[in-house]
């Protein structure tokens, strides 16, 4: 067990921290497979949710997995807080950790808070997505989610489609995947993809991304900027982007299909694929209960030993 | 103790059910009245709502219920939910499925979704209202209040008045009253009844409703409604079919009145009989928490056993 | 260990419960220096929050005060609920008391709301802000702070600086801290002030008022009411009296800084103030964690004692 203290981004991650929060995480999937899915790991501390962007489903996840350690969970809501009264994110925090809070998992828009943070803070704190750069408990679950499915990432391909540019999922992926042994090709309409994406290798031909490869990440397109006149239109992303069974053809056999939720069925993703047999979309989400079970545990009484 | 999975309606059900559950009810409501509320009976549960509309006081009675039956909590908000992002019912549910939820509270206006939701879940479903059909709680917390106060229902007449046509707390009603022996009359403006409704007498006359009435349960007028342009106009309404203390006179010198909440005073009921001895309308909220502590260990413990 | 059933205001309190209460905060911050923070002392127990005005931070506080005492929590949210339904403030809490709730904290706009609901509900009420008139738990934390950092407040001198006139933490503080020997000064500019506040000496004087001060407790500037064309400005507001440590100069040399929160920075309080060595704003914070669950001990098992 390592001694990490705060869960920001994959720069401080080695391979050898990864595996030993995946053997956590497989404890964690036996405890869920109890009738009793709780244990008293985490019991008297406190896990506070800060979403400063709304996510029900990570927000969700995270509480659910806290509570099933027996901590206590503060949710902040953002909507009626004093956020909203001109209160600044650092002064909002501070608010928290003068309540003693152990662990704060965070969402924000705002690039590198969740980094200040760990200056402001005393306790642990988990990136649950900052803006376009990073969502590492989300790369974590597609990863494990991966592992169950193909045994080993050493020398897979996998092909991550859609909006790259926005995306912290792509660009957390693209950290890890080849962490772990794959390659990592990410595919998008020009207008949508990033110049350079550290572990990846880009491209707009979706057959080349697709070509044999071992999973297939799919991700959500945001209809907001779709809608505001950017190319492509929603009209052209599904002509040249949306995953199909027959898009799939050049992909491997087998090959899995994953997406961070919530989908926009039809849109980036075919009804066909995202309830077909190669679908791994609702494992993602059960997966993603027991990593974050991890991540809490990991980082709380891990630092504690 | 049966083996029902769901709570959807009254269709699977038959008495002896509702008996054992009235017995459940009983030991529960012990349970209330010590200084320590609380049994371990869900403990390592997870009970999810999920209100697609809002209700505070349905929400609240069954978070708190499954509190005091030490099982963990989600509440799925709608607001911030991925709903608002376009998702499906369907998937939003399948995601909270594969987060491990033992049982789902469900509200929601789309009609046939909580059964759909039944071919979608594993958990056990309860129906917290769906649109104008049923609320099966509602009508079980009804009865055991008004078993309480008559002793029995065999042979009773119990009066529904008010904008039968959209109720689903009449619809239920209808429906589970007569099987535990009771008959029962349902009246209101023209405007504002269905043509037929099973298990119920029809009458637009609150005079012939009320003559000899055991009990009479008084439903919400949707304010909204009325303003809509629809007749009858709220005076309209007031002036023909306000529960007040003079019109209840042919109704039984004790006969009980009901209401489920929230009220909208001097429109549907008159103050004085809201307030009045007669009136159970608090008695039927603390009867539903242990009506609701019943349901979840009925069909989470009833099942497993 | 008095008797006290309600805290609505300090009417009815005497010294001897306050330093009651202070002893038992002293117990609960041991508690919260510990690694498990978390006692079984309200086991069973039911705390309702019902915030009829938003405030995440004292909601928070007080949710989280009764879980570290092993409560359970019902958030009774305004926003989604019955009242917005047109029920009434009365009928929304009998509502809560049918479920059988043990400790209401109630934050409202509505003067009188708090002590009436007395004559309303069988459990204990938490006064957390009521209008312009009381926030006791603020007012005990407040002084529980400086009695903290200044041993004793028998002799001594605190301004509270600001919009004296609208303040329920200016009202609370001027009745308490004169019970524990201090002579409290109220400052702010003329607009602002109220005629008389018992147990204060006003004054529009700055300078006047920080003369000798053991301690400076600066109000939270309502940007809503400045902005309604009121005099003052905010400009001219900052030009007289926004807290630098420029005019700290002739309160004593470590006057303690206290802000209930949250802040507008450089608006009622500048900056350096707001970090500096003699803030005591974040202790605040902690402090009063540790002093609602005292509130909450001592209402729920004095009373049972």
């Amino acid at each position: 067990m390592g001694t990490l203290k705060h869960l920001l981004d994959f720069q401080d991650l080695n391979r050898g921290w990864v595996e030993d929060l995946f053997e956590t995480t497989r404890l964690m999937q036996e405890v869920l497979e109890r009738p009793v899915k709780k244990v008293p790991a985490l019991q008297g501390f406190t896990v506070a949710t800060a979403f400063f962007e709304p996510s029900t489903r990570t927000k969700t996840s995270f509480e659910l997995a806290a509570r099933r350690l027996s901590a206590d969970v503060v949710s902040f809501a953002v909507g009626g807080s004093s956020l909203s009264k001109g209160e600044s994110y650092r002064d909002t925090l501070l608010t928290l950790e003068a309540m003693r809070i152990d662990a704060y998992v965070i969402r924000t828009s705002a690039p590198g808070l969740v980094h200040q943070a760990t200056h402001w803070l005393s306790g642990s704190i988990i990136n649950a997505g900052d803006g376009r750069r990073s969502h590492p408990s989300q790369a974590l679950l597609d990863a494990f989610t991966l592992l169950e499915a193909l045994g080993s990432l050493e020398g897979k391909k996998i092909a991550i489609v859609g909006d790259v540019l926005h995306s912290r999922v792509a660009r957390s992926n693209a950290e890890l995947l080849p962490m772990l042994g794959a390659s990592v090709w990410a595919v998008g309409p020009a207008t949508l993809m990033p110049e350079t994406l550290a572990g990846a290798t880009l491209t707009h031909n979706l057959n080349e991304a697709l070509q044999d490869a071992d999973a297939v990440m799919v991700l959500r397109v945001q209809n907001e900027r779709m809608e505001s006149g950017l190319l492509p239109s929603l009209r052209e992303y599904i002509d040249g982007y949306q995953v199909t069974e027959e898009r799939l053809s050049p992909a491997r056999p087998k090959a899995s299909v994953l997406h961070p939720g919530p989908m926009n069925r039809d849109i980036e993703i075919e009804n066909a694929v995202a309830d077909g047999s190669r679908s791994l979309i609702r494992r993602q989400v059960t997966v993603g209960m027991a990593v974050r079970m991890a991540i809490l545990y990991h980082l709380l009484v891990g630092r504690a030993a």
